[in-house]
């Protein structure tokens, strides 16, 4: 495509019946769907157009391939979270990421409080061709991430807490802040903006 | 290095005596040296112990290298900015980019309210590897060149304004929501951050 | 009118028999009905007293005029917005401007992330003699609008993205920002008030 | 011009000499030159190469015409302003007005808690074509403006103030939430911005 | 009392139980009730331990007296407002008021966008001992009300508005700026406050 | 007055040719003269042409009377403040409160970590008709003063503290919300518009 | 443990089958357990499988031991609070003390503005080795205890309150600029996190 | 003292004069001396007065004591900082700290992204009785020691950095929604109230 992205359904402010309209235009059009931020409801609405769709909770995402057997590229993206309240946006990457046709793996329960944690698993995050980093409350996991890697890091703050943390406002300025060099920040719980970026990185030639 | 990016000089908070000491030891070493939001007077200190070192006014860069040729990446980093205002954060990240041994296009002149010249200088953005967009006031300049390549886009808000642009957290947040996918974001005037991430970004095998 | 804009009903914070009543006085005396923000119950309670009134879903307006034929501007107030999201604030001030008697022209689904589709309309744009630009998320699309026209833009910032967008804030700020002379701007999902300024700015002899 | 607004030198971030270079290309260019937040010191430098220009020091704005028997509209602007304070921003309007080639009217010290002076010389208000409203601290004069006319109030907010009004801040939020229609705001002191849309609006035919 | 003001039942956040209980204690006791910001629901359940107590549903208050032949107080407390929305708060600090043994006039419908009607009830505005002005959106009111009168004004801004009206800090902030002198301000929607201020000074012997 | 409260020279912003010229006007014209926010640079220059003319250092007041032998209130008002860094903004408003014939008492040096203090002068609180708080930092003091008192209290939040301060918003903020009633508040520093409604309570019958 | 805090679980976010299945993994592993932000009905959900579990409403928390006769620290946490509305945050940190071992001390309803109730419960404040002060509005209470006592004060600010107190920050912020010495902050409603420091300070050998 | 902590000169706000006489008063009673946020030439004012008193310019502290041999704690107060720019707010809490009469060790240089540094420190940091730790930008700091002690840590958040750091807020945010449970935070830049509140804690029998 022009911009290296194609189309994808925000199904928030879309009725049921718009979204499925949407799909199944795609569907018949020969174009793969992929729809984020979908309800439960939203996905049984497009399952009557569309049978063979998938939904994954989680990541609040539906999803349809017209070919089973796509490629995936051989460098994969690494995404990284701790919490289990950050899952849903560090899904919604991990399934936009696999939409791209890109390679993916998932390194979650690593937070700050627990870094013996994040010191097992260095290793796969290391040779990761560039690293999303998903964190909620300080946000402070991309800095430590991007201490120990020379690869880019893609931050995503979530609006995980409560109180100070402003709806995530906190995580996104202590990102913007991060004393590691080679960070940049995506909107908060904006897991499929920072899937977008990672991908076009994954697939420079 | 391990974090891909080696040891660089913030000189602001720092007297002009520590920062010549500082670059003093990094010349013995034979480290390359890069000191950043630097004065003119400044420069002179460093230049006392360090002869052959060269200062970039609107950079307010202070660069020196061991050796004169160095190799330069194939690929380069195109560098978009319109104002005349967002040069010193765009000449941060030139500098800096360069620094780090990659080739760099600057494309500048180019702002929203102007469009046609954006468009005349698109190709030579639309080849870049990554592409790091620099702006303030509103911030929009990202969104627009996002939409019309395939690149991982860098966005730099830059601290240009007056009244309701709050000192660049305008353009940042303008960034943060871009309606362009691929794109990510660095704090406020901060060039070197985003050199650092195109730099990660270019060199990639 | 001693303000030039009649009196109109703003239905948030009132009960739909305030609004009936409202509604029915109005009819009554022989003064053409706008109502805004209304829900289609409101509408339906409306319709028992007033049974010609018509209601725009998409826009949340209740219309009646007692007149049919009543006269339009021979120049027209261009309402130019991007997304499907930003319809309902265009779609208010669509029905405002009309209803204030204007002629009005839709130009939608132009927006900034890919440009070719605001260029194939732009001479619509042009020929009006004011215009309406809605825009959410990054609030760009003023600036470039305002960049190839010469006639006042009135912005209309919405509430429409998440995260960052704070509820609309950063659009505005982005607007008034905004690198584009002639641009002035109203509140967020306003498209009642920029509706009555571009009236008083279309009907000026 | 593309835009109705001709370039203007923006002289806050720019060297004395670089206004000076700037401002004698368009002299020898032909072309007229309004400056806009100049010194004194700018002047001076400006009056080298241009031996006629003029000085506004309240507007702090620097002007020239080639041809001194210019045309001025019919129509006049009308500049309403309050205290001393505010008096910069409406007088950078004005002088900018005059440069696009309206003729404009200043009326002054009319503030809202001290009303009937408003009441005195609303006439002159009522009979311009489109009206600019500076005002500081709470920001409530284009309210009480806008009620008593029927023509387009183009409100632009002060910084002047301290404490809760948050440099210009309150009265900006303040003008954004007008109670009366037909009101639209612009930046924080950017009384050249209101200035050029207030010249569109004049110049409709 | 010690500070002049009696024990009075803020409801928000206690069950309809707790109020009842404690509303049942003050009457047994001898003791005369207020409660504020009261829904209907609370009311009922209040009036099944205290028969006469009444409601006034706008002001959203329970009151009670066990002697209706209460003297008032010979000068009144204004209070005045404009829009509809407004009136819950006026409601609220007139309840208050009269509540705390105050003569209360109620000066409604006199917004700054119909300056006229605030003209042909200054009168009644001028001859209380103390003012109460309630107003939300930019908050203006107390500013023209304070240049008219000798008498202190207690500003009460409300929550009422959208958008960059922020939940009432937009009308908050314009009443602290006010360039009126003798305005004071209190919490956003605390028509209570007001009152218990305003019956403070009001009976100062 | 109209408004019960005199022309009062506010000096930022004003030269000091500006306010010598209006306090020469003010003095042939036989009114008295307040100055506020003066230096002891203006002060000289004033004193050129009123040579009767005292300045209080603390408060930055200039303050000429006509006639030595003014009457004061038998009411007075107190003045109260804890921190040597709130003096200039108590000392702003007791100079503004004697100037418009108030009788004034100074309770200082009463701050809320050492509560002791207060409550050995609690007595001359209780005893004024008014009380103004000036206090910074968490502005905890009005509360405290408020529950022990049965008078009208004005809160003045000052400027002085730094970090999470915010330049006097927090204390602004914590005023707003005392738990104690009968408080209003005016704008950050305000010493004079404190004193100015505090004269206004005073000086009823 | 390796932080001194055992794992606690945080309810929201979660569904009462997950808290469930946490809690029957920690009652079989012979883990105690403590859950938070619980309602009723998580609370019948956990009851299921263990069936000795308890519930305290106000707290909103799930607390069960193994061993019933746990020992306690000599030394106690003084819990102070002043409004009704304060004190499920207040329970918070009661319950989360007491199941980290320590002795808990409550000391409700002595607000600032009936500062007598605050100072007949003193001494029992004064014996604490560490003091939790819960407040919301002006957040004052911190101050005013943290001058009247040698012992650490953790301060946590509330979200109870309206309007300008911003969902908690007003109070937050007041806190951090408490002018009492010896007093930190913990985040808004976070009444767990000043047990988990005041139990490690209270347990300090 | 009655709060633990004796008086304590905080000099900013005060002219020399005055923090000379403060100082002298208090060497002429016997009282130790500790001045915050001192210049050096506050310090030469001082040093006419008492003699033997010392400065540390990195910490801003002024300081004497009447005895040479004063006691120590046994334990310690670890005080933990990343950067050189955040030395001037370690320095003064270790001043602080030491003035009250605690053993203090510095740990510096142990930033989190360069984790590596922290490690090799962290038995010294263990060992403490109480722990401050100082850090600007993200704030990330507290949180990963938090999770590798067992200890009370006291964040203290610094103004450095630029842009998006908000002078300092975005580090107190971060650090007030820290992951890791028993920190507690003060103001931004407060090391002499983190000091406090440590020296009250390690100083518990
Ligand atoms: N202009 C800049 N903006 C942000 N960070 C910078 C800049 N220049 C250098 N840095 C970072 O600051 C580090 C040095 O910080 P410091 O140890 O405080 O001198 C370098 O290693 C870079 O990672
Ligand atoms: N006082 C002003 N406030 C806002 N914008 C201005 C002002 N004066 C000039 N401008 C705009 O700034 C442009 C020049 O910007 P620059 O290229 O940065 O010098 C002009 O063409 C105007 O559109
Ligand atoms: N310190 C002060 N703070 C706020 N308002 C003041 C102060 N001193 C004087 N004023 C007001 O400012 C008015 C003069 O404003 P100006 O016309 O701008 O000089 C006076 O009449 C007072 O109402
Ligand atoms: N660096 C500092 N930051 C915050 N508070 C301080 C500092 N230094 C001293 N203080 C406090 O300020 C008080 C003195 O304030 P003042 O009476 O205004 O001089 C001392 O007793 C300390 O409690
Ligand atoms: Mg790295
Ligand atoms: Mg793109
Ligand atoms: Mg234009
Ligand atoms: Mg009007
Ligand atoms: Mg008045
Ligand atoms: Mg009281
Ligand atoms: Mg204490
Ligand atoms: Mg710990």
């Amino acid at each position: 495509a022009r911009t290296g992205i194609p189309e994808v359904i925000y199904t928030p402010g879309k009725t049921k019946e718009q979204v499925r309209q949407i799909a199944e235009r795609m569907y018949k059009s020969g174009i793969d769907i992929l729809a984020t931020r979908a309800s439960e409801e939203v996905f049984m609405h497009v399952r009557e157009v569309v049978p063979e769709v998938t939904f994954n909770k989680m990541a609040r995402t539906i999803v349809f391939h017209h070919h089973s057997n796509r490629e995936e590229t051989k460098d994969y993206i690494a995404i990284v979270a701790a919490g289990t309240s950050d899952l849903p946006v560090a899904e919604e990457a991990a399934e936009t990421a696999r939409f791209l046709g890109n390679k993916v793996e998932r390194i979650y329960d690593v937070g700050v409080a627990g870094i013996h944690r994040l010191f097992s698993k260095i290793e796969g995050i290391r040779e990761a061709r560039v690293i999303i980093v998903v964190a909620g409350m300080e946000g402070a996991l991309p800095s430590v991430v991007g201490g120990l890697v020379n690869k880019p890091v893609i931050a995503v703050p979530t609006s995980v807490g409560y109180g100070a943390n402003l709806g995530g406002i906190t995580a996104l300025l202590a990102m913007l802040n991060s004393c590691a060099a080679g960070i940049s920040v995506v909107n908060i719980d904006n897991g499929f903006g920072a899937a977008c970026q990672a991908s076009l990185i994954n697939q420079l030639k």
